[in-house]
């Protein structure tokens, strides 16, 4: 199946996380492939090592938005690069679970041509269970999806003033 | 601060297991307490033996919606085991996440008397964060909280008949 974790609120790459750790505990094998996060700075990442039947990936670490001197083409080449990846990992069946963490915002922010992952995923193994995340999901993703979540944002401490957090926000 | 995952989707108990791999990546001393919740059933639960940081009990593991056999009072004695264990957790001050998954449904079905635990998070230690899950948070609870994530389903697989999945669900 393909789940969708989107929407404004706190939650969605943790939910990823979480069932990460939940196929993890059944011994199954995942493979988590992130988009404009840095390496070694989220907790979860420094725990990934722990689990032997679990693939981590990085692309494209730094977003343009965040950081002004990264190329939109290094970041498209980046992404070019993923899409490789994600091909090869539906291609061979060797996970279970492969989670597209901020997939959305590369298919938002066109560095992925959201034509390229709808036929992806339209040859994915029936087994294996696909999770994106991201805000502002692409229609075309949303229309292939199972599962569906949409996590509002009710409150948020940053309206407030407040900076992201070590061990909570990262 | 006090964080709340809401509402009908999927994907609450699964971010708050992903903050609490998150915090335990950055070394911080993380306890559980489920309501509920079959022990050894669970993937995540499976993985928890692999944190010496982290804490993990149990409470109510069998809600009498689905197992009649249970009765009312036996779970009222579960329940008031865990506010003491709660209670002395907030008093202790020795963790830096609090995970309550699943209290929305204690306080909903007045297993536990939502006072009580107005009263405990008020008195927590301004640095331990608080993570409560569950549908129908009660509006005492939301009140307090300092952020809010409702999780929508847009669209879920039960609604087609598609039973829980082992390694995904659970």
């Amino acid at each position: 199946m393909i789940q969708i974790y989107t929407g404004n609120g706190k939650g969605k790459t943790t939910a990823a996380m979480g069932l990460a750790l939940r196929a993890l505990g059944h011994e199954m094998n995942v493979c988590i492939i992130q988009f404009f996060k840095l390496k070694n700075y989220y907790g979860e990442q420094k725990n990934f090592k722990k689990f032997k039947n679990l693939k981590f990936y990085s692309f494209a670490r730094k977003h343009p938005h965040f950081y002004k001197n990264i190329k939109t083409k290094d970041i498209k080449n980046e992404c070019k690069k993923a899409v490789l990846i994600i091909a090869g990992i539906i291609k061979e069946k060797k996970y279970d679970l492969l989670i597209l963490d901020e997939l959305n915002i590369a298919i938002r922010d066109r560095y992925i041509d959201v034509k390229k992952i709808v036929h992806l995923l339209k040859n994915k193994p029936k087994e294996m269970e696909v999770i994106i995340t991201g805000r502002a999901a692409h229609k075309k993703i949303l229309k292939l999806a199972d599962l569906i979540t949409d996590m509002r944002i009710v409150k948020h401490p940053y309206y407030r003033g407040i900076k992201s957090r070590k061990g909570i926000d990262y």
